[in-house]
């Protein structure tokens, strides 16, 4: 086996094209944790970037408040004051890296305004005025890029939108928010509880000192919206969003979840059924032996079902400066490729020609069909079993698997845990009340939606 | 919660765009397993790909010896000389599905003579072939898209060549022969042979009559070459792989491997290093927990590392009819929307533009670093393990793991299994030798390399 390749192959032959086109010229708006890991990736990889653009990507101006010693902007303009990249003749694109919902959609708007493209790490932007934002790019013949608006460095918004471009997508569920992630692994790894689990994730820096919005499902929801709106071709609807944390989950359910062969996620599903679109994001007991089980820590993975393709899964790190810029580059190189493209030969930013996208209904929870999985303190009296049993078959719920627990320490009540057949949910919401209301059964019912994801 | 989302949003205002656009044609060469699935997933889905292409896509003509009762192909021209695809006027994309690597390279040829855009699954192909087709291409202003030619539907392509184009890839590893993948996973979950395994999966049709080409390891180096010619910017370089089939591959291995933490799976591995790109195909040890090292059955898996976005991994079906054409799809879309658009538009078909391509150096195998899966039939006399110690130190190799077992029934010999430090594989085939050597070992020593992929 000779070690080099010598001969010089024909793909090396002196560049005929991309030498001629002009840099395209970037301003970054936001130089905190994302906005430093962009400017130090183009920086390190700045020939490569250029040799696969085409051309090359320069930053010309950054918008920033204050700088951050965690990167180096020597020789490129930077402005205190953001608008001044919306508003600067100089920019092609305008990396919208400030976060929030307020300021950063009037700097979108005004970017658009002055016929800039955007692109953006913003899922809150998107998933809240996305819609606004997106007729508005339109109107201006101007494209908005969000791929590192979800799931960081995983290139699941590329791979909904192009990869899979041709499947009718059947459903789609991740894990979404590595903070979630890495509690609900510290919790069954080591048994911790949810406090102490959410103590260390601050302690490490995953977790906010308010938490909210990762615990309960704030941020997996907006990313879960804007997967939907691709993977539905459907307005995004984040008001419509069925959010559910996981501030509830105990160690014990993740104890019997095991024992049963589950894993408890926190996910973030889309489905399509007849009557609507299924958009929710809740804890989820998941079978052991599907990959997505097995995404542990702070990683993320979404599991997404297409017609003709099958189950797919993409995995990375959701989050993290440069994981996170390496989503921003990627976006600035499509747009930076297809800077003088006519609209029409760029990748539509809501996956569809415009007026091919449909008002798709979303589907009321008390419509939504899944297994259960619940788990009962009773008393140990004869008799409370079948009471259970009857109250589910009179709901049409037939129980797949019952486990009755050993009473804890000094416990005078049973824990009895129930896996139930698929249900209605607005059948499981009164099967669960009924159960409460039975004198031989102790406080509420623990109830944790089953996906079987197969 | 409202059901429904009554708000006629800006994005679904009247088409402006899409409609104008004529419909791009395509003709397809062809009409196997792969051909059909795609005549029909392109059916089926017909509306929302147009849809999502912002313009038509319609087959117009396909060329085969022979029809295919597995698709419908009323109302198309079929023509029994695929060549007159080629030379169809009315014909803008070229879809070839008809395989191998001598009528098919010419049928490429001809289609980019006459300026037509090409789409091929063809891994064979693009792997011998692909740098004189890639520069016929750009001379021609026309593309080749080939992401069904690696892990069937995985857009794997479009992930290494556009997701992650802001990053340096350090290397990849996949799963990507889901006949060998299934033949390992039998053996490990059933116990069975190789050659029970294998006979199984000819019996499923997952194996050919003659299985070298998946068994031996030349289909999954097809696929590796392609990927890392895109991680490495370098030429398709398949004669520079090193190759090593799963036939060697015994029960016994898998069950000692499984002791030790590890599975093993037959994985393609390109490396960049200071000193050259590793390009193998080989039977590997893999930690147990990583996602990687639970895919099984079919099912390919690529993970892949970048030196900004991390570990990421991309998993689905290699291989079958829809899952094929899900990928042959998206690139059908891909080149539509730029069907008009000037070639430095396009993504560069080798990943990145002519002229910059390097004549990046394959790392000899001699040179290559791992650990490695040694088992040793000893005879169970004191010293051998001191032998066999101080053989690997002299080549500076360090045991990590030494598990001793028990002799088979009537059997005098003692399997040894050690994992041995990182070492140059130099060394460790001259430590193997002088082990050989040994009166005190018997036949040759089973050698499997192990990667933490960490």
């Amino acid at each position: 086996m000779s070690a080099t390749i010598e001969q010089t192959t024909p793909a090396t032959t002196p560049d005929t094209s991309g030498e001629s086109r002009r840099a395209v010229r970037i301003g970054i708006c936001g130089l905190g944790t994302v906005g430093s890991g962009t400017v130090n990736v183009m920086a390190r990889n700045r020939d490569e970037i250029a040799a696969r653009c085409g051309r090359p990507v320069e930053i010309v101006q950054i918008g920033a408040r204050r700088d951050n010693p965690a990167c180096d902007t020597s020789g490129v303009d930077v402005s205190r004051e953001i608008f001044d990249v919306a508003a600067n003749p100089e920019v092609d694109v305008l990396v919208e890296l400030i976060g929030g919902t307020t300021v950063a959609r009037e700097l979108v708007l005004a970017a658009i305004a002055s016929g800039k493209h955007v692109v953006t790490a913003n899922k809150a932007l998107i998933a809240e005025h996305g819609n606004e934002l997106f007729a508005a790019a339109a109107e201006k013949g101007v494209t908005i890029a969000y791929e590192a608006a979800v799931a960081g460095g995983i290139p699941i918004i590329k791979s909904l939108r192009e990869g899979l471009v041709g499947n009718r997508i059947q459903w789609l569920a991740g894990i979404i928010n590595g903070t979630g992630n890495y509690i609900l692994t510290e919790m069954r790894e080591k048994g911790r509880s949810f406090e102490e689990a959410l103590r260390q994730a601050q302690d490490l820096g995953y977790a906010e000192a308010d938490p909210t919005f990762d615990v309960e499902g704030i941020d997996a929801a907006h990313k879960l919206v804007i997967m939907a709106s691709l993977a539905f071709s459907m307005p995004l609807a984040f008001d419509k969003v069925y959010t559910e944390g996981i501030s509830g989950v105990s160690s014990e359910d993740i104890r019997y979840a095991d024992e049963l062969g589950y894993r408890i996620k926190h996910l973030g599903i889309a489905r399509g059924t007849e009557k609507g679109v299924e958009l929710r994001v809740h804890p989820t007991l998941i079978p052991q032996r599907r990959l997505i089980a097995n995404v542990n820590g702070v990683m993320n993975a979404i599991l997404v079902s297409g017609d003709a393709v099958g189950p797919t899964l993409y995995y990375g790190a959701g989050a993290g400066a440069e994981a996170t810029a390496s989503a921003v580059i990627a976006d600035i190189v499509d747009v930076a490729r297809t800077l003088e493209s006519r609209p029409e030969e760029r990748v539509p930013l809501a996956g569809v020609a415009r007026g091919s996208q449909g008002g798709t209904r979303v589907l009321p929870m008390d419509e939504v069909v899944t297994s259960y999985y619940l788990r009962i303190s009773a008393h140990d009296k004869p008799g409370v079993m079948s009471q259970v049993a009857s109250i589910c078959s009179d709901q049409g719920i037939s129980i797949e698997a019952l486990i009755q627990h050993e009473p804890a320490e000094g416990e005078a009540l049973v824990p009895v845990v129930i896996l139930t057949s698929r249900a209605r949910e607005a059948r499981l919401r009164e099967a669960v009340a009924q159960i409460e209301a039975l004198d031989t059964v102790e406080g509420e019912v623990v109830r944790i939606r089953v996906e079987p994801l197969g």
